[in-house]
């Protein structure tokens, strides 16, 4: 839903307490779909949302807790008392509430849990981190005995409440709940009633571990176009199961972050986008700025150690950006295929050798082409021919240095367990600027004499 | 899968065919799973592939071009005979097959489809782009109708074949295919019966039409976390349902493709990742680094014109890099939050009034805080206090115009209907680099004379 309808929505709402009429506001929202309810109420103030949420029933509440990005859903609780809370966190779906309980304080969590009904189902998950296949995945699935017939499983289906949020997989456990098998719910209802589970269910199957990382699960899934996956933990026994409508945010959220990071901006706390408040857009690009100010500094250093040369010679001042720019842009090329292949599991630590040669050769061929280009383009507007080898020479090792930086950086940031997109473009570009500005302007020192119109 | 494992089954085949096992090499990629045997394959020399092909069986051919890019895909079937891809053709998904067929000579289409036995599940689909709702869905669902009672309706599923790439959900149309609810399995086993599927369904139900844009049906079943969507046409018919594991991959594709955009590399022409060919990198990059080299000329041009401002004051050099540079940074913050704002559909075109006033706020604050920082910094550097004062007011004007562009390129090239990720980076910093230098030396050259040290 756009923002227009969402601001159209949020206006109605305060229009409604500002004249007291709290219930209509509720009754309104609850007209909404539970997404748009959500982003309506992240977007009210903080005193209508403290007024509306401890009079919304614990159902609506639930829902838009889910909805919420984790900051919001954080704050949001704060509206409610521990007994409220507690209701709420036991509408809500257990990997859910077990990311708000996760959040909380330690006392407020416990006083929480202890007064949940479903604390059971909720508390093995507190145990995964948000960002990995057991903190993603629903505990809600259903297990079947291999020694049950078919008419047996559909009669132990039969017994339990249906739940249109468990995919349509039924996984069969052996007597130590280990995961030896799986079955469509269709196969089994076309199965003859006396059949044994054991004989129709498909036994290769893939699973994760409650540990693994949400990128590699998303990879895995989207890989092998799997709706559902089970994950197990270190015995092998099924803990949960990850559905393809709960990667599709991951993946989403992933690619924001890479892209955000990539492009000079911070991803800690919470979602940025073309409308969050101005103070938390300072906030994310502000400190990186800073940050690329240092190393546009040290660039400059390396620049003001050719001055008397830039001086004899003002038309130097005229090219050095374009060696150190062509770099930057050839780096970040580089870094975006690298980020990418690692955030795909296209590349490994492991390949630096091979990678690194590769573009290496690839940087041999961009400065070769862009330097004749610009070189001959120098001499043509100048008239100084040995300028255009020189900017022609610096090109080609800038081009090489920024293949280098570009597979370096990423790489090394991940072997060092960092996101490699993580302060890669700072690192990327003071190298390409460093090494272009002290390519072009030391050759030209070196060969000043030469450097004369014809 | 990583590249050093599928590397080894690229060796192990090839090996078997250098000594004319050609079934080893087979049998050895039956193996494999489906997603690895394509990845093995594309891997492999064309003539290898050429001789593997047409000895395959029609179903392992079918999952290999499956899984295979469109444009690896369109390469493969030149390896088979027209009768060959008919059968192939007949193994696939109907929503593959289209893609296939979509991408062929219109002759070699016609004389495949003329031989394909399931030639009408797949004419459907040919008349729907393929990055549409209708060139993603599957066309094959389960419709029930209204009147049906639930004992006839599973009567009637147990009459057709199970299909384990269908999602679980049962559709209800009514007597003129319009679709009027939808039925999860579980509920039509759970009810009695005599019960009406009219009387269980939920008659709520979200759809998009055919036509409508991949991106939009994957924000649309991200946002509300539905594991399938059915696809209506102008008449409200159903034809077809997307399914989340088909969308995972639609989301990846897309951010691959705008973080490529957005770091100058064309999209154009398949996958692009750290493995492919020197010459496929070549030719996706090549080109974005020529356009940049002109815009790169341009704002030396712009520099040329204070050559002689230069020549009197060297240090000027020093610093209008830091100018241009941090005016990039901050255009390619604004840019990103932009794309990213416009592919998950946070922004609209109509938005643009408020968003740019908000980005020209924001650019004013980023300019103050780094100006400050930096003319400070030059003024202690250097010792010349104007020389911050005037480096501040460049830095001040530049980060608006940073704002302004970051604004202003994407949603101006959203409003032409082209890629807002398309060649706005390049834009944005040719805006930066050109005000950057134009108004740090314009204002210097105004006042040179303020510009001696103390």
């Amino acid at each position: 839903m756009n923002q227009l309808i969402i601001d159209d929505a949020v206006e109605r709402v305060r229009a409604a307490l500002e004249t007291g009429r709290v219930d209509d506001a509720i009754s309104y929202l609850n007209t909404l779909h539970p997404a748009d309810r959500a982003e309506t109420f992240a977007d009210l103030e903080t005193e209508d949302q403290h007024e509306l949420l401890p009079r919304m029933d614990a159902e609506s509440t639930a829902e838009i807790l889910e909805e919420l990005e984790d900051e919001d859903a954080l704050a949001a609780t704060t509206h409610l008392s521990s007994a409220q809370l507690a209701d709420v966190l036991d509408e809500m779906e257990p990997d859910a509430a077990a990311d708000i309980l996760g959040d909380l304080s330690p006392e407020r969590a416990a006083s929480a849990l202890a007064e949940m009904e479903e604390a059971d189902d909720v508390r093995p998950l507190l145990a995964y981190e948000d960002d990995t296949a057991g903190g993603l995945m629903t505990p809600e699935f259903f297990a079947l005995r291999e020694s049950m017939t078919s008419q047996s499983a559909i009669a132990f289906l039969r017994a339990r409440e249906p739940d249109a949020e468990t995919p349509y997989y039924l996984y069969v456990v052996d007597i130590q709940d280990r995961l030896v098998g799986v079955l469509g719910l269709r196969s089994l209802i076309m199965s003859s009633p006396g059949v044994l589970v054991s004989d129709v269910m498909e036994r290769d199957i893939r699973t994760v571990q409650a540990g693994t990382d949400q990128e590699e699960v998303a990879n895995l899934m989207t890989k092998y176009s799997l709706l559902a996956l089970p994950v197990v933990d270190a015995d092998g026994k099924l803990v949960g199961v990850v559905r393809s409508s709960d990667i599709a945010h991951v993946i989403e959220e992933e690619a924001t972050e890479d892209i955000h990071r990539l492009s000079n901006i911070s991803s800690d706390g919470g979602d940025l986008g073309p409308w969050s408040p101005v103070r938390t857009s300072v906030q994310r690009r502000l400190p990186w700025l800073y940050i690329n100010l240092f190393t546009a500094f040290l660039a400059a250093w390396v620049v003001s150690q050719f001055e008397a040369t830039i001086a004899q010679l003002a038309v130097l001042a005229v090219f050095q950006s374009i060696v150190a720019g062509q770099g930057g842009n050839a780096g970040t090329q580089t870094l975006a295929i690298m980020v990418r292949g690692l955030a795909l599991g296209e590349i490994e630590i492991r390949d630096i050798g091979p990678a690194l040669l590769r573009e290496i050769g690839i940087g041999l061929v961009h400065g070769v082409a862009v330097g004749i280009a610009v070189g001959i383009g120098a001499f043509l507007w100048k008239g100084i021919p040995f300028l255009g080898v020189v900017i022609g020479l610096a090109m080609i090792g800038n081009m090489v240095a920024a293949g280098m930086a570009g597979t370096l950086v990423p790489l090394t940031l991940k072997s060092l367990k960092l996101d490699p997109a993580l302060a890669s473009a700072v690192l990327v570009t003071t190298v390409t600027d460093c090494v272009g500005f002290g390519l072009f302007l030391g050759l030209a020192t070196a060969f000043l004499p030469l450097l004369k119109p014809v």
